[in-house]
């Protein structure tokens, strides 16, 4: 298997959530100086910042968090599908022509990726309209993802959120890099940090493509 | 495959390496507070808490860095070996005789499991000698895990370290989680937080087990 890395790096002057706090590394020790061995850092960080996943717990008070979810949602078959927009939604009908009936992991690349790797937010990007989250959870879709920080338009994030991460325990992975993959069907492993009772985390998310 | 979770929760409460920042984790929205509709937290913590990853670049100033880290590595067959302890150091002797040739990743299971998920940092932990650590590099050992927060023994981590880290791009895998798993052959993922230049990282690491 060849593993593509579809994770943002961490580090300081990428976008977070407008409101959340920036990400911040800090160098505590340093090999060398005032007299240290090793090289230790500290962050502070939104479990919403950079390539993360929505937990239900998120946006459902009584929904699932980042450390219960299932495992064997996180890491599986998964298909990466590219369709247009329409203002700032992802096209409907270009996702109903695309999306393979019985798919359960599914990343949604758009125009955002050109944008991804921007110091700047841009409050713009493209997302799910309700009608589409609505068509994904019909079609048994147990994982959604996209490629800016949010499944759900800027200003307007509730009904996406209340969509997808409702009754089904479906997850959203928001922040993908897909800058460079094609779309295709690869084997998904999306595994969150372990923060107890959070209602996200960043993740380290692989495409393993056969070689 | 059934994935059993050998990562501990990020939780307050539980230890940090002697010296660094205790894990805080902040709840900065709550669902229905203030008019919210999401929860929203916020972590901090130091790149080596709870179960995590050393990069050669904790230890070595022009080491590889854990964004850097060969993802082949992290993921493929893993051998887990329950050890006794002679004092404070893994007995050599019986890893000479339970380590399989030819073995990639090796997680070392000690008298640590009973006391890892306590609250207190138990100085007397159970770790590596140098001569464990020059024996498994000798081996072609590329991966090695413990059940607690060193691979070097407390108050003498630096030699361990640098015989680990050192010439051959091995890391090593701290604070696994091994209390309910036996010894034998897994699958391992070992997913460490994309943090740039940083010496190392919390990891989500699952093993892997035929159904």
């Amino acid at each position: 298997m060849k593993w593509i890395d579809i994770t943002l790096p961490m580090e300081e002057g990428r976008p977070n959530w407008p409101g959340d706090i920036p990400f911040a590394h800090h160098i505590t020790r340093q090999i060398g100086k005032d007299g240290s061995h090793a090289n230790v850092s500290t962050i502070e960080s939104s479990v919403h910042f950079g390539t993360h996943l929505d937990a239900p717990y998120h946006f459902i008070a009584d929904g699932k968090k980042i450390d219960e979810l299932d495992l064997n949602v996180l890491i599986g078959p998964c298909q990466v599908v590219e369709v247009p927009s329409a203002g700032v939604h992802v096209d409907l009908e270009a996702l109903k022509r695309t999306v393979v009936p019985g798919v359960k992991r599914l990343l949604i690349k758009t125009d955002n990726s050109q944008r991804i790797h921007d110091r700047e937010f841009h409050k713009n990007f493209v997302a799910l309209s309700p009608e589409a989250a609505r068509w994904l959870i019909d079609q048994g879709i147990k994982l959604v993802g996209i490629d800016y920080f949010s499944i759900g338009p800027y200003g307007d994030t509730k009904d996406v959120h209340h969509i997808i991460l409702g009754p089904n325990d479906t997850v959203a992975l928001e922040g993908v890099d897909l800058s460079k993959v094609d779309p295709g069907f690869y084997y998904l492993i999306c595994l969150p940090m372990k923060i107890k009772d959070a209602g996200g985390a960043p993740v380290r998310v692989l495409l393993g493509a056969e070689e």
